[in-house]
């Protein structure tokens, strides 16, 4: 019987790092002239995410992904081989071409997330980047070809390695994006 | 001190119904020519609902929302009284145009909920319309108004009373959701 792999860091219980991880070199999958992405600031929101949109190691249902202040993340090598794989979404996934490694991807325009940069930790060259907190867009997995009939085992398999299931983002998140909305609305003060 | 209303048939306990209801019939608050309109089935996905397009009771933060198959939902009184809110909206809300309460609302267009009425049960002339069984979009209360600060408080509330609060809709809606556009977009059979 075939087992849904849910990311290799969170399949055999989670990946744990140092909240104290302070950034690291980004490398693309290519063994020939890897491109490479510095992040010179800690992360924040790390979660593993459902999104059909996300990049995924191979086989995995949900990516890991974490956001670093966008003036923190600079590309340092091989830049030339990055291309923005949707240019109409709000963020702008710059991914290596040849090995399809999603490296950074900003927000730019007016939105909660604009200065932060969406990165995939696990591509970091030092292993000790903090663990995810939770996990975003559950159920968005069927919509990447997951059978619904998984989806039970899916979410108490997550609970069971510690991280709490979202269909969308996490509260604390939700409830950034209502309050930046909600001040942009001129509904709060 | 003053405490956040949520919603009348929440706040103090949960409203508790009958499973088997079969309908009724529902009429806005106009006390001359009242709109009436009868729903002749069962209800389903009833919920308590933080967007800010559903219609609430005076001072609430959350609306209680329910859909009924739109065939099973006819007008029977004073029609002449209804205006749709929104036509580009998704849900075609039909409101009463001197009081405001929302009757009926239809999904007319491409969609998973095609088909449904959503429809406020509160509005019955009968009391035991089956208890709602979770909280939506409880995050976009902020965006009516709510002090994030209230947030936490108010999801603890709604679990002390039995319900599970959740930033979009529950799990079971939200792979059903999924599981249509996968299926539309050719991912699933």
């Amino acid at each position: 019987m075939s087992v849904r792999l849910l990311h290799p860091l969170i399949q055999n219980g989670l990946h744990k790092g140092d909240s104290n991880h302070a950034g690291g070199i980004l490398a693309c999958k290519c063994t020939d002239r890897p491109v490479k992405v510095k992040v010179s600031a800690g992360i924040a929101h790390n979660h593993a995410c459902g999104c059909t949109k996300c990049w995924k190691p191979d086989g995995a249902a949900f990516s890991v992904v974490a956001v670093a202040p966008s003036e923190s993340v600079s590309i340092v090598e091989n830049g030339d081989k990055l291309a923005v794989v949707d240019p109409s979404a709000l963020i702008q996934r710059h991914a290596c071409k040849e090995c399809g490694t999603h490296m950074y991807g900003p927000v730019e325009r007016d939105h909660a997330f604009k200065g932060l940069s969406f990165i995939h930790p696990e591509l970091f060259d030092n292993g000790n980047w903090p663990e995810p907190g939770f996990v975003a867009f559950v159920s968005s997995v069927i919509e990447g070809g997951v059978d619904p009939s998984e989806m039970d085992g899916i979410r108490a398999k997550l609970k069971d390695v510690g991280l709490d299931p979202y269909d969308c983002l996490s509260p604390a998140l939700m409830d950034y994006l209502a309050t930046w909305t909600a001040k942009k609305n001129g509904v709060l003060q």
